[in-house]
């Protein structure tokens, strides 16, 4: 079960090579293990992805997940609060937690020979937390702060209210939760909790920059080759939401957004999708860009995503624009994504194609990114992708192919959700 | 002219040394050329610092240099502002514009290879503007949102009003602007204001990645070499700013703001003031967060930073907390800042150490950190601190050391600016 991919590309004209060995091992109790040794590089980065994100909230429980990424570092293994944040300190580890939908995340870089130290550290978290009672009421209260902070962010206050209308229960839980299900967590929530989806199976390691593979494996066998169990499955989807949504504040901006559903991660037209929303938002001579601030003014911030997921994805269109201008920017971005359907240049696909491998090539410069994309890769594909796959595919992208995905995936079905004084409304 | 200094310096027990080259060459025009070379890297970062900071904004212009800034990219040389992105975007370059209160910055970087072809854009934006006309209107409007959007942005808005209360006209100005400033712009005024302070005497250019030096010289030598002018001198300050500040705000959360003098970024005692504020606030096991958040869940957000300029320095805490914990939230920071005089303990200095020389090491590894650092050191020291240099001063610091700054330098005077329904006060 241990496999190795060695990586040499020579991108054209490039003064130095790409060079670097990704490994991959899973343990028989399932956890992934996966590493990117980096030439050059003096740093390491480390990134665990547990299947405890927020889609794992129970009902009556929203916000779960979050108390408990917060909790989990409060003591753990033969270290109480203070001395496990010191620990961590001492290893001058800048450390992470963040709880996505499917995915509780913990990851951080420090030096290459303070790898096994923190490793070790890590282990403790996520299999021996103290989770003590005595810290919950703080860690609620810092709970109900971040969820009511939510009302004076309007753009994360929109995202919120977009994933409500985008995706089903559970997928469209905010990791901040609920103040009805935070004020009902207990400690036994937690306990429950950690217990049922702190599992090796479904988690996946990974880690980039200079380590010794064997030595890597062998700790991490020792450090979690007796973990055991599973993880809980996801509960089944709740019914497809419908409508558009609005949020209503009076502010001095509209923020709105405009999504079309789009391809999922492992697609093949993945890339095609993604190059269409690059011709549209990716740099600064961009359509969007170029059509509604530059020429109109219309709003500072101004954008459009791809954001592919295992199952599904869209494309989300956002801006922040005057309340009395901000229907017209809404109107000319779906303008602009329509008459994506009208065709791209030679010359836009060019440059999406400098822009996507420009940061490839750039990625591979950076630990912490190379350690976060092993892991995407392997939860959305169940295989890391090669740089050479990935410039392949940049390279194969053409005016034709875009055309042909925006034929058989059109902008349509738009869902516009809106935070500000007044909706908006889709042209007829 | 032109300096070189080798640096190799190998950190104890790391696997790899530390290798990059530094070098400077100042031309006759007064233009200053920074450049590191490191090894083992394929990407450039580049860094145009331009004496054109919004302290330079004229009375009754507030927002000149910010609306500057944003027109100065909408044609350049021989290609209008399409052409002129779509020429940044082929290089693939990302970059960045922004004003500060002494400099404009421009930034990006790229592939190695497109170093030339992006040094002659940059001397296109920064020499031979076209400032076009009906890009006045788009432009004005795209400024005065985004000084509409401050409203909406508490703990932007917040900054602000602190800057007002720590420094005097003009080194008090926002790059928003004011509404009566950005209204009275006209194009005469960008084209007087381009013509006084874009000037090689003044402007630092940084560059940090893979190049040879004598071909990087040559080349500016040849894009900015007959460019003259001395920029126009900062205008003398105005009368020192005093009091405390509020802004009054319906919001969930009070933001607040804590300020106390500490020392400018050359000062003797830069080391020392710098460790003291990681006591407070450098990792999870620091004092700050520690005492305010993790053990009385009083604030999501806590933390203190030292902010040394040129001229002076000041030490800023910032917490946003429920307005009716926001009270005890101050207590508690100014309570851990005077419990600094007690003393720090040898563990918390050793911890310091850690975390500085961490990022230090792991800073030399990001061409654009260090594109940014070497610009920042020349300007505020009128040299380039070596890795040596800075990694002797941090393995110098000692319990004493930081007590006997804090003798010289203690917490006083402070100054309290919040953000919220009602202001806080400072406790008798």
């Amino acid at each position: 079960m241990n496999e190795m991919f060695e990586r040499f590309a020579i991108a054209p004209n490039l003064r130095f090579p790409v060079a670097a060995t990704t490994f991959q091992h899973t343990f028989p109790n399932g956890l992934v293990l996966l590493a990117e040794r980096m030439e050059h590089v003096r740093s390491i980065a480390v990134n665990f992805l547990i299947p405890a994100g927020c889609s794992r909230d129970p009902k009556g429980r929203e916000g779960l997940a979050g108390v408990l990424a917060e909790m989990i570092t409060r003591g753990a293994g033969q270290r109480n609060s203070r001395e496990l944040m010191l620990a961590f300190d001492n290893l001058g580890i800048d450390r992470h937690e963040s709880v996505g939908v499917h995915h509780m995340r913990f990851w951080g870089s420090t030096l290459a020979r303070n790898l096994p130290a923190a490793l070790e550290l890590f282990a403790d978290v996520l299999r021996r937390p103290h989770l003590p009672e005595q810290e919950l009421e703080p860690t609620l209260e810092l709970s109900l702060q971040d969820l009511r902070a939510l009302e004076d962010e309007p753009a994360s206050r929109l995202m919120v209210e977009l994933r409500r209308k985008l995706y089903p229960w559970p997928l469209c839980n905010d990791h901040r939760g609920t103040l009805e299900g935070l004020q009902a967590v207990t400690r036994e929530d937690l306990l429950n909790h950690h217990q049922r989806y702190f599992r090796p199976s479904g988690t996946i390691l990974s880690v980039a920059g200079s380590f010794d593979f064997d030595t890597l494996r062998d700790q991490v066998e020792r450090l979690f080759g007796d973990w055991g169990g599973t993880a809980d499955p996801m509960p089944p989807c709740g019914p497809e939401p419908s409508g558009h949504g609005h949020v209503n504040k009076e502010l001095e901006q509209t923020h709105l957004t405009v999504s079309y559903p789009s391809v999922p991660f492992g697609d093949p037209d993945y890339y095609n999708a993604l190059a269409a929303v690059q011709v549209l938002s990716g740099g600064m001579g961009a359509r969007l860009f170029m059509e509604i601030r530059e020429k109109e003014g219309l709003c500072y911030s101004v954008s459009a995503s791809f954001t592919p997921q295992k199952e599904r994805g869209y494309v989300v269109g956002y801006a922040a624009s005057r309340n009395e201008r901000a229907q017209r920017t809404l109107d000319k971005m779906i303008h602009e994504f329509e008459r994506l359907r009208e065709g791209v240049t030679a010359e836009e696909v060019q440059r999406v194609q400098v822009g996507l491998k420009t940061s490839l090539i750039m990625q591979q410069e950076s630990t912490s990114a190379r350690a976060g994309s092993l892991a995407s890769d392997w939860y959305n594909l169940g295989r890391v992708r090669s740089f050479d796959e990935i410039q392949t595919a940049i390279e194969g992208l053409t005016p034709e192919s875009i055309a042909a995905h925006l034929e058989r995936h059109p902008p349509r079905e738009y869902r516009i959700v809106t935070l500000g004084p007044a909706p908006l409304r889709l042209a007829p």
